[in-house]
């Protein structure tokens, strides 16, 4: 039984919206994925998926994929541009509880994690959690004051990735110190060059990495803390790299040792 | 003399904002750029500035600096908020106009170059060509079917960098016969294993990087024309890597010879 709405008024409508702000995700421990890639990847990797929400061409492509007895609705182009953070959507949506954020506790943790301290931009917090499965990272901790991970520009950039690694949240002084405490460095990312020159470093198979805000970096604290401190030469006339690009030549430098 | 403007009907704010849109870059030829940063690169770099638009607190700032005989104009924060392309807007604006495209013949080119097939994110783009000075680059080609330079978010995610290198348009077929004429190589990007792993290579001091459209990759003709196709190993189960962050990964490995 596939629910028809054809009106970009109906309650449910409003309530799908809702699901893409913080508000929402408060209100109904909920959150909105838009696109068959992200909608496809929750459904393989058996995440809570509560509703799917679809275009007549969208249920004809892939509904014999979705998973038995999930809540299904049809809904017109009209309405998948209201819901879609894109200008020319898909048309395929579904409802995801948010589970309570996994705890992951650092004193036990393996393999290498990256810890975000105070990134703010959607983009660059999604895009580093998809470099991070890429490069073959175990998780993610997203410190205190980096943004949600739950709006619409963080789940379009982490292409499904939140799926295949751990995300946590957890606070970055704690982290450090139970990693150092267990004798895994923590690399902190820099950009002064009395830090240490990152491609001299010798990758391990457990490490944390530090990337921190956009205009700030790191927090001062957070930088006397670590085992050492990275820092990308820069050869041109740029101040810096963006966060998530430096991110990735840092991660795809130390990963070699990484499954 | 600067002159005050406090209605956001006014016909200059209008004709600012159009300079926002490719439609305006077209009519005017020339653009509008935003923040100190740029405003200031801009002046730096002794681009053509024509007009420079400003709120109290930013003339008091940063008006020492700037070029003799520039037409200023003060502006309220609702007109700031108007004009700008982000929520927070910090109140400088600067009118630049669009010279003649800076034509680079191939057959002379030195030093490394990035070239871009019909990427399509202006924030990707803009990024890129960050990066591309950062790592020390002489410059980007925009391969046709790339979006345009000007756009707000394009000249955000620059962060001036367009002052630093050259950025130039061309036929990328044409430019990479020309430099594989001069024996030097062209590196195309690819997703499959069949390419060469890049953090093989040996650096040079002249080559070619193409980097191509993020849901397709490079054009199939290109990919044969190139000197050698380079893939980055994805250790997760991420299927790609973000272009920008590719690019990232690339650039810093392919730029150990540059100046």
């Amino acid at each position: 039984m596939i629910e028809e709405i054809t009106s970009t008024q109906n309650a449910k409508v409003k309530k799908w919206q809702h699901l893409t702000t913080k508000k929402g995700h408060q209100k109904y421990h909920q959150y909105l994925v838009e696109g068959w890639h992200i909608v496809g990847d929750a459904i393989t990797a058996e995440q809570p998926v509560v509703q799917i929400i679809a275009t007549a061409e969208q249920l004809n492509l892939h509904q014999h994929q979705f998973p038995e007895n999930v809540e299904t609705f049809e809904i017109t182009d009209e309405i998948a541009k209201k819901l879609s953070d894109t200008v020319t959507p898909q048309g395929i949506f579904a409802v995801l509880d948010i589970l309570a954020a996994e705890h992951v506790d650092p004193e036990t943790a393996t393999g290498a994690w990256l810890l975000l301290d105070r990134i703010q931009d959607p983009g660059n917090i999604g895009t580093m959690v998809r470099t991070a499965d890429a490069a073959g990272f175990r998780g993610v901790v997203f410190g205190n004051g980096t943004s949600s991970q739950y709006t619409p520009k963080v789940v379009r950039a982490m292409q499904g990735s939140q799926f295949h690694i751990q995300i946590t949240h957890g606070n970055l002084e704690e982290w450090v110190s139970a990693l150092e405490a267990r004798k895994i460095p923590v690399y902190g990312s820099a950009l002064n060059a009395e830090a240490k020159d990152y491609s001299t470093v010798t990758p391990q198979s457990e490490f944390g990495l530090i990337l921190g805000n956009e205009g700030q970096g790191m927090s001062e604290k957070l930088m006397t803390q670590t085992t050492t401190n990275l820092y990308i030469p820069i050869k041109g006339q740029a101040e810096s790299l963006n966060v998530a690009v430096a991110a990735g030549i840092l991660m795809f430098k130390l990963n070699q040792n990484l499954a």
